[in-house]
């Protein structure tokens, strides 16, 4: 199991994360991403869904044609923790391609 | 573009997709779709995606873990179409593997 991050450290943790910010109402990090269309999503979910197995921490996400919305949270820890910011920083690396 | 069902057809069409309801609030229909685990769904995921690519016409969806939303809806025609229906058809056809 894996720590649920204080706010400071959420917040320390989301200065290395730009477009990710927290989620209303939840202790989760949210960033929306936007491709030149659906293939081009769908290659970029395929990335993140070997990662995240790869990892055994799953996000949270919707597509809609050329969208992908991504939130990340630990049931277990009640919150971000240590794994969704290590998830976060390897769906940014996807996301270059 | 393909037309929007009228009222009746869309119930029709229904009757021939067990699971599949309509959506409160919105001329679509969705179903959701649970798998044993997060490769199974996103394998799921991935077959369908390959069909809405071939059939020109995507869906609404969203995924934690082992559970895939699906929302179907033709935007040029402002709700349910024939679309919707066929590609419905196969996504119950992906699912079955």
């Amino acid at each position: 199991m894996s720590a649920k991050l204080s706010g400071s450290e959420r917040a320390q943790a989301l200065t290395g994360l730009p477009g990710w910010s927290e989620v209303a109402g939840r202790d989760a990090i949210a960033k929306s991403f936007k491709f030149k269309d659906f293939p081009t999503a769908f290659a970029f979910m395929t990335h993140v869904a070997l990662v995240a197995e790869k990892m055994d921490h799953h996000p949270e996400w919707s597509n809609v044609w050329n969208r992908v919305d991504i939130t990340l949270s630990t049931h277990d820890s009640g919150g971000v923790s240590a794994k969704d910011v290590a998830l976060a920083q390897a769906i940014e690396r996807a996301a270059k391609g």
